[in-house]
């Protein structure tokens, strides 16, 4: 991804601040259990304008956080991870939109999580953190909104997890989104989805410096089972094909060695993004974010009937899947066109012919974008009006 | 597959014994060492005929073992994992051949492997013991052809690992075997396939039991690894489809429990195949078995040209894959098949759909075991002749 990275300053949101708010009302979660007290912390790029008609919501995936455009004064190189999306001139474009990243609860990157101090007990939450699920994180997003004094966004977005936020979004609080773009998503994970994310859970929480999620009082940290995990993870965001492309068989040094050092390019590749993985992100997290992808199942309320569980839906709907994505296929994204359509609600659908699997939603394929901002242009003809 | 072991006395081998063979002469390995001496543990059904042409040899694959068909007598349940395929009536009929199934050297089922003594320093072997490959998985069992004193083999057939085994040994001893029968193969690992590998690997090698593969000596075991290395290759067995019908989307509880504990129906299923797998195999074992599987690549010294790596070919080739197998897809064997018709090579070969994934090759399918028992018909009547 190198190449994405490599920016037209005119064409970037340039140097973003992180902004925290506070909320002092509890929490209900889905699992019970309520957040006596949260933060979030959020960007934004682009200027809210005058009817605060003009916002767009984007929902981050498993790994990322509130940072989606831009870098920082102090460290240029952080690039926001969905910035060949947003900035001015981009399909989703900071000159005419308002757009909001916020890292959700449960997160690791400064929002309320399992880092963060238990009021209760005045120790760092740890393993003792709730688990969070996608409508809780949606609830949260709400509040930010009023926050913000958004009453209705232009658009709520996201791509696979993040996806499924603006999914429930749409279903959640219909009145206060114009616009839904779901990309990459699934109406709920399969039991391979599932599977895998099984793995990753069962490397973290058998890793002995796990201590049952209470490892930064003990300071220590489960890298082994982080760093399994996320190969794990790794596997499933490439297709095969870009893979074989990118990696093929190639020998590292040329000729098989017959070591259990690394021998082939793709295992390089894959321990490296491992490491890196595990040096930044919090194990904890890690846990209860797959098991919000697990959870998320809209449908299960309405007896399996997906259009029930999207029956509240007015915002325009675009959904959009890669054919090389085998995590979440076309096929789990017509499910939801599907339903969609059995309502009678306005849904727009494409399926980009893109090699590069689940992956494919970050970077920047120029039918999806072009696609993209062709969406977005009809959004504001509708805000302009 | 609890039905598939349900057995009907009169198609089965009955009670069987496995025997030890001693090889005092060197195996040098391609790995550039060579084992001073070793041993095979193997199993034989059915009679060797007075001309000795009737021999079938069957390679294992993975996690399995000599134990091919029949049972123990001090151990009925213990069947072998091929016994569906094998036995008076089945499609390799041993009421016609002579079927030998043998542990490979580097396993852990009583050939000589990391559990063995090194002869050189007394120790256990452990993580000592070098780095084998299916070629060398060949040459020992030629040698154990040569003890059995079957010059000719009437077929070598395997499935998966098995299959490159039976594939190596048509290129490589072209004239100790009339047929090789190459089911749910693959003439090289994809990056895919290496990637789940590594990660198998590093959930072993990374597991603080491990100790480079010394833990015998420390009276260890990294079972943690090796159950989280069992579970993730487990996902690849299955087809995403057999998954979901299997296991969906079903809760165990019936409900959410928004807990850590199990979940849903597939995190069971992966979690006990993990801890079953994790007592009775061996982690150094496990680790040699993924690097043969990595390794294997008879095109590499052919310049990637398949069809020179198989120019040698004289046997009868049968090659047989599944639809829904995408550990190993059809496109793989097709790969073979295309190399042995460039070479004008008498090869039969099948897609058969079926819904298992990877693992339709050990269950008993009914369209693809009267494949191979007419195949196996045509083999009888060419040594009967």
């Amino acid at each position: 991804m190198a190449a994405d990275k490599i920016q037209d300053p005119s064409r970037s949101v340039g140097v973003v601040t992180p902004q925290v708010a506070r909320f002092a009302a509890p929490l209900a979660l889905r699992c019970g259990a309520s957040l006596r007290d949260y933060e979030l912390v959020y960007e934004t790029y682009g200027t809210l304008n005058a009817d605060r008609s003009n916002a767009v919501l984007v929902c981050h995936a498993l790994n990322a956080s509130h940072h989606v455009a831009g870098h920082y004064a102090d460290d240029p190189a952080n690039t926001g991870w969905w910035d060949n999306m947003i900035g001015p001139g981009k399909p989703l474009d900071t000159r005419r939109f308002f757009v909001i990243g916020v890292n959700n609860i449960g997160g690791c990157h400064g929002s309320t999580g399992p880092l963060s101090i238990n009021p209760d007990t005045g120790r760092v939450w740890g393993g003792e953190f709730p688990v969070v699920t996608v409508e809780d994180w949606v609830d949260a997003q709400a509040r930010l909104a009023d926050h913000l004094g958004i009453q209705q966004f232009a658009a709520v977005m996201g791509g696979s997890l993040g996806a499924m936020q603006a999914l429930a979004w749409s279903a959640r609080y219909p009145q206060r989104l114009r616009h839904s773009i779901v990309i990459a998503c699934a109406p709920n994970l399969s039991a391979q989805n599932i599977a895998f994310n099984e793995v990753a859970r069962q490397a973290i929480i058998t890793d002995p410096d796990f201590n049952d999620g209470n490892y930064r009082a003990l300071n220590t940290a489960p890298k082994r089972g982080l760093r399994v995990a996320r190969m794990v993870g790794h596997i499933t965001y490439l297709s095969d094909d870009e893979m074989a492309n990118k990696f093929g068989r190639q020998l590292k040094n040329g000729k098989p060695g017959y070591t259990f050092d690394t021998e082939f390019q793709i295992e390089s590749y894959l321990r490296h993004q491992g490491n890196k993985f595990a040096d930044y992100f919090d194990a904890n997290t890690y846990l209860r974010i797959t098991k919000a992808l697990d959870y998320f199942d809209p449908a299960l309320e309405h007896g399996g009937d997906l259009a029930k569980a999207l029956q509240s839906v007015v915002a325009g709907m675009l959904v959009v899947s890669f054919t090389t994505d085998w995590r979440f296929s076309p096929e789990r994204s017509r499910e939801i066109v599907h339903a969609l359509i059995k309502n009678r609600a306005p849904v727009t659908y494409a399926e980009i012919d893109a090699p590069h699997g689940h992956d494919a939603f970050l970077l920047d394929d120029a039918r999806y974008h072009r696609l993209v901002a062709a969406y977005f242009e009809r959004v504001h003809g509708e805000i302009a009006r």
